[in-house]
């Protein structure tokens, strides 16, 4: 068992669960050290509060499966077969009356098998407490998230370097993938958001392949390289030859609420006060209308994970947690505006992972 | 309610459920023609197998969600206030006793929150029959399939070109996604498999930084390109700077399985057949005991979707489905050999979209 296979059974422990169940996915990533593919085949561990983890692999995966130098009973199937015998043959091995789950992770065919096996099994999503066990980052992991940043930041530079007017959302959504890989990129962090004009407005837009940019559009660009097993996340809008007076206001109050969650964070302060001062610039100004999220959620191995920043989360934020601060506005069939940063709680506030420029920015002049 | 979404209404009454509910992934998309984001908030559509459907969207998607043109009524809810009100307001509008779902694609939170919101409701998982609907591919889907693949091949062949021995693997695997963006994809179907030496002996195996291939070496590439939302998947295995008389031998009979596929496959043949017909080239050769999986899966909209392409899979194949036809052979601490392609039932037969040549080839003289 290694040392951080520890920490689930404490939790196990913690919860009050005899159980918890880890599939494919940042949790079980973190805990042993190893990814795998899950696509429809299942494969969990099961760490017990007491006593040896014991693990349900596909066949075809076990020589991986080895790399992670698993001590407990491991139970195998193959296709031609499927798996319910094997969640028999691991519910006779370890029988459990609770079993806590990642509810945003396992999908449910996988809650299907285990409740089949273990008759009468309380099933409890955990997956504030397990996801929770990543919230703290170490140096190390910090490192290598800040690569997974430089990275984004560096491919960011380029494209806005070469954007001009006519080249469609789709173009641009291209060049930052090419660029993002060329400078090292593993994986996107998630599908990238290229938004221009009225489709800036959708805080999650696809990008158009035939809508050409135009002089005074709004472009939003959100997106980040995974690196490491680590994912960025960074949004800054920009303008495309020239900025009205209004919109550059606008800008200013979505930076202003950016640099105000960037001001207040520390130790010790909520999750809701964040949301909430960052969250009454914008209400504070002429826009409050335009609101349409949350300020932001915490970042790590997945792109969206605990802490969520948001007004009514009295999670206290500790040294070494990292989140996004991404205040936005948008109008409907107009434009829209978020400037997002990743910020790393630091003993004394904060620091700023990121470090694009934020200032307001006119490209393809 | 698009003509599409008939087909979920129809498919609601054979499975005698009182709807279907439809989260985020393919068959979302293929009902809506739209995709969304989905992390941490719940969206769904209900569809009745009589009466008009209803939805559940975050709020800040409202506006994407607008461009389904969805007729039904919309319950959304905001970060702040959570989700549940608005799961036990869609459950007062539509009253529910047994509701179907994507049990590979919905996660267990939102299934605990139909639990909740709807007490007693039989929530049956009937991910075979739902991703079922996106079996048969139109011509029109044939035709993006292809473009992913020729996307997804005109890459291999670039990257195939460079290969020179001490390059590693990490460095081939940025160069094929490199290559795989130039030439117009979207994004990667799944994280690229690039493995040479003991690591091709993995079926699933990771990249690795830190081993320059070498002379002799067997070198394998399982990946593909998405494009229009649909997933090409093509492997490939070569061999660096020379291949011996024995490795050649195991790559023949890989050969001779994926051809024996492609030979046999025409509509009313079950999928077990071709299975058993494929695995039976590899049974019957010296190498039976480095057999670690089915020959293969469906392909369209997700990677991995019906039919399953293995024994005691009694599915018939109809024209217009597509799948992988993918043996291979492992010898653990040794050398792997997968060689696979996407192949489309036709009326009379079968056609391999993918055309990547098959022969041994020596790379990297």
């Amino acid at each position: 068992m290694t040392a951080r296979m520890g920490d689930y059974a404490d939790l196990a422990r913690r919860l009050g669960v005899d159980a918890l169940a880890i599939v494919p996915g940042p949790n079980f990533t973190r805990m042993t050290g190893h990814s795998f593919h899950s696509h429809e085949r299942p494969l969990l561990i099961l760490v017990p509060a007491e006593g040896t983890p014991a693990a349900l692999v596909p066949n075809l995966e076990l020589r991986s499966f080895d790399l992670l130098g698993f001590e407990g009973k491991v139970f195998d199937w193959r296709d031609q077969d499927g798996y319910d015998h094997a969640f028999t043959a691991l519910a006779a091995h370890m029988p459990l009356g609770s079993v806590a789950v990642e509810g945003q992770v396992m999908r449910v065919f996988v809650h299907h098998a285990m409740a089949r096996a273990w008759p009468g099994l309380e099933i409890v999503d955990a997956e504030r407490e397990i996801s929770g066990l990543r919230r703290i980052k170490s140096a190390d992991e910090i490192a290598t998230l800040e690569r997974a940043i430089a990275i984004s930041e560096a491919a960011l530079g380029e494209v806005l370097d070469g954007v001009r007017p006519g080249q469609t959302e789709k173009e641009l959504e291209n060049r930052l993938t090419q660029a993002l890989f060329a400078h090292g990129a593993e994986a996107h962090a998630f599908g990238p958001i290229v938004a221009a004009g009225d489709n800036s407005a959708r805080p999650h837009a696809h990008a158009r392949a035939d809508y050409a940019i135009q002089p005074g559009d709004a472009l939003l660009f959100d997106f980040g390289a995974a690196w490491g097993g680590f994912c960025a996340d960074i949004t800054r809008t920009v303008f495309v030859g020239h900025v009205t007076d209004a919109a550059a206001d606008v800008y200013d109050t979505v930076l202003r609420a950016n640099l105000r969650g960037q001001e207040i964070t520390r130790p010790g302060i909520t999750a809701h006060a964040i949301d909430d001062a960052v969250t009454a610039v914008l209400e504070a100004s002429s826009y409050a209308d335009r609101i349409r999220h949350k300020t932001g959620h915490g970042l790590g191995r997945a792109v969206h994970e605990a802490p969520y920043i948001m007004r009514g989360n009295d999670e206290v934020l500790e040294t070494g947690m990292v989140f996004t601060d991404e205040p936005g506005l948008y109008r409907i069939g107009g434009f829209g505006v978020r400037i997002e940063d990743d910020i790393l709680v630091t003993e004394t506030g904060c620091r700023a992972l990121t470090t694009f420029p934020r200032e307001l920015t006119v490209v393809g002049i």
